[in-house]
């Protein structure tokens, strides 16, 4: 039997014992061909399990004809974490969405497909929190969340996705079951698996339930945006803050170049009648009386440090000053096809080098790049914008991300922080690793997926995604509130 | 050459290249031949290393000859994890104690023999703050603590071990250097080998340098003290005092059998005129005003709660406080030669039924068995005390402790919370496990350590601690402060 033949054998079982969740149209698997990357590549099947023990099955049945299996949620991670590379099967699990709150035990027990906002919203009704806020939690699913460990805004206080997983139930490759931790709040028994697989990226094990902690609501939150006379004043936040006692939930940077960018955007000023600067996005939350005292210290300082700030009195007030954070990516999208959002982090006293680095990188390549993100962690995000088209300009962003990554991997820093790998930042993972940790990473990989049948080809194959020809495709929650979005056919 | 020729070879060629780091000689074998379990098992040499690199050298060598490598740190492991259980070597890490704090990152780097209260005395030096610290905090290491996911007391508000590691830096069994993480609070690059590591007690690899992540220091605490009626009653506290919006930074609770034992111990009644009742104790940590406000919500939860509270009002009287639980352990091991003290972990709302089962063994068996721990995590510590020399006792200790651990499991709890498996505990842990989940733990020990040169024994081979002789020694930090301690010889 050649594997040509083992395919569609292995179809053919499929069809026969899950008909139901089985789908082969054109259009399903042209829908399944890629994620928020855009670079498709058709799989064979669709596969929307209904009940978490179909994995299982779908599973045993891929790694015994050795059929590769691309696990995915809403499809929107940006380093193409849920494109089906090698073809194959898509095992779309967002049908698995339950969340089922045990206030009680301050926990979650969530189906991979949950949505994080729909989390946060159920959870909040029993005056309880689930931290974790990647900008896309209205439609990103806690499964992809847990595969790159996703982070968000509030990690500078409130820790990433890890942080908040006690337990994880899944599926190996073989379709066994496992369970990987408690519903405890300690674990000292036996290898750490659980948090082997968070950040694995669909390559080891298909999760099926999770189990998150919950923290107590915050009472309120206040917040404040602030203009700098230089990047370095502006990053200095992170330490001189922490120094004085403050711990922001929200601690965001915004280079002078996308400050303009915004500008250009929304037609407004920030601050009116002051030129662009660096801006920083800062909210404090939590008791009301321990964030008038910490207004106080914050304002202070920001009279000092910043040239002008403004605090937000009421709801109304504070959606104004996160309009420029808001804008920022959708500023950068209206300027070019191609933006390359880069994730990397870097130890906090080192952001101003990376800043520097992207202001020369900016002018020596003659390019568009805006940085933005949460400096209270040291994750500013990177964005390249680029015509693919021109062929010039793209290989001029391709050169200056090249020597970006370097820099981030000099300063000690990771080239992801909560994006993941994927196949768009294989080209540069080697460097952050020598021959040792490269062959522990892919030993374990060889061991626990033998078969290679989970998500082949991501973090540890090399792959452009700049010589890809991207999709011509607008995701739903790509529509901006300002264009109608198209009926889904 | 057979196996002992190598052994031999092997000593030989490491006492040519390490010279003033090998001891062969009686006592220094002896030492290093227990822990804090104290079954003894005599190795061949004990390497002493100064600087990291050594360590790589020594596991070259080891590896080549096939030679098991027990990792010790200060030797506290009460599960005999620092036991050399096969002979071999023993690699002491405790010269390698360095603490380089870097206050503007808010992280310090440490050596693995660096102790945990040197490291927070340093640290606090900065206004910062390292917050698990384990009962055995003034002796024990960062490196066993990393080997066990060591928690402590204020897990409950802060988290253990894994929640403070950024990054470990170490060597592969093979002898080549690795790091695992960034000095970064992000990382979502490749497999995360650093959890891997953490908790997995020397059997995959030796760290030779951990960064850990700082908070800043909470300005002041303040101590409560509660009787309750019931344990029921006591143990509602996690869970009521979460739905207030309080929380502590230590929650413990001693179970009526435990505070009539100190009151035994100490002569005097925890509150004057009231019979032996289950207790509570309290901390709040942070801004002093939030302290404020927090304690009037404590303290109208324990007028209603409890039967009768203190506060503390100054430092004096929070160390009165902590008496009846500074004295638990001591109160308990005056009883019998033998305490077997078991860090199981339960979900918070199952605490009860612990504690009803432990109730139930000691009346079945007649047996001395204490609870009293960290009730915040839902870790409490059960303690069976019994005189090895009396077989029957041993025996109904020993069968009591298997009908526990079975409660443990079905109640989704977990045998070890912070003090890991070692040997004591390997009677259980596979009934902790499934085969896909134990085939998955043991086949990642072959492939990262295939000549198993690693703390051999540990974890997955069992081993039954009461079948053994016990070792006739006190550990210096064993001597109560009423004793004499005696000069070491």
């Amino acid at each position: 039997m050649n594997s040509d033949e083992a395919k569609l054998i292995a179809l053919r079982i499929l069809q026969e014992n899950l008909p139901s969740l089985v789908s082969v149209d054109e259009n399903a698997l042209a829908k399944a061909s890629f994620d928020g990357l855009k670079v498709a590549f058709t799989p064979s099947a669709v596969i929307r399990p209904k009940e978490a023990p179909q994995i299982g099955e779908v599973l045993k049945l891929a790694n015994e004809f050795k059929i590769p299996v691309t696990t995915k949620g809403a499809g929107s991670s940006l380093t193409g974490g849920a494109t089906p590379l090698k073809g194959g099967w898509v095992l779309d699990l967002s049908c698995l969405n339950t969340i089922d709150v045990d206030a009680d035990n301050m926990l979650v027990r969530c189906g991979p497909g949950a949505v994080i906002g729909d989390i946060q919203q159920e959870v909040g009704e029993y005056g309880l929190f689930y931290p974790p806020d990647p900008s896309s939690k209205d439609f990103c699913t806690i499964g992809g969340n847990i595969a790159c460990n996703a982070g968000g805004l509030r990690c500078v206080k409130y820790g990433v996705t890890r942080d908040y997983v006690l337990c994880l139930s899944g599926y190996l490759p073989t379709g066994e079951h496992v369970q990987w931790g408690r519903e405890t709040r300690k674990f000292a028994t036996g290898y750490n698996i659980r948090d082997l697989w968070i950040g694995s990226e669909g390559t080891l094990g298909v999760v099926s339930e999770a189990v998150l902690r919950l923290i107590a609501k915050p009472a309120t939150q206040k917040t404040f945006l602030a203009a700098f006379q230089t990047d370095r004043e502006a990053l200095r936040a992170p330490i001189e803050l922490s120094r004085l006692g403050i711990r922001p939930s929200i601690l965001e940077f915004l280079d002078q170049w996308t400050v303009k960018s915004v500008q250009s955007f929304t037609g407004k000023e920030v601050f009116p009648g002051i030129s662009p600067h660096p801006v920083l996005l800062i909210e404090l939350d939590g008791d009301p009386d321990l964030i008038d005292k910490e207004s106080i210290i914050l304002e202070n300082w920001l009279k000092e440090a910043a040239i002008c700030s403004k605090t937000a009195d009421s709801l109304k007030e504070s959606e104004e000053l996160w309009v420029v954070r808001r804008k920022a990516s959708p500023a950068m999208k209206k300027m070019a096809n191609t933006k390359l959002n880069e994730d990397v982090v870097v130890p906090l006293g080192k952001q101003i080098n990376l800043v520097e680095c992207v202001n020369s990188l900016r002018e020596e390549f003659n390019l568009k790049i805006g940085v933005f993100g949460h400096c209270g962690d040291g994750n500013l995000h990177v964005n390249f914008m680029y015509n693919s088209d021109d062929v010039d300009e793209t290989s001029r962003a391709v050169e200056a991300l090249k020597l970006l990554m370097s820099k981030v991997n000099e300063l000690g820093g990771a080239i992801s922080g909560e994006h993941g790998i994927g196949l768009a930042k294989t080209p540069f993972i080697q460097m952050q690793f020598n021959t040792a940790e490269w062959e522990t990473m892919t030993s374990i990989k060889k061991t626990l997926d033998p078969n290679g049948i989970l998500n082949p080809g991501k973090i540890f194959d090399i792959f452009n995604p700049w010589d890809q020809k991207k999709v011509e495709s607008i995701l739903p929650w790509e529509y901006s509130h300002d264009e109608p979005k198209p009926v889904e056919t």
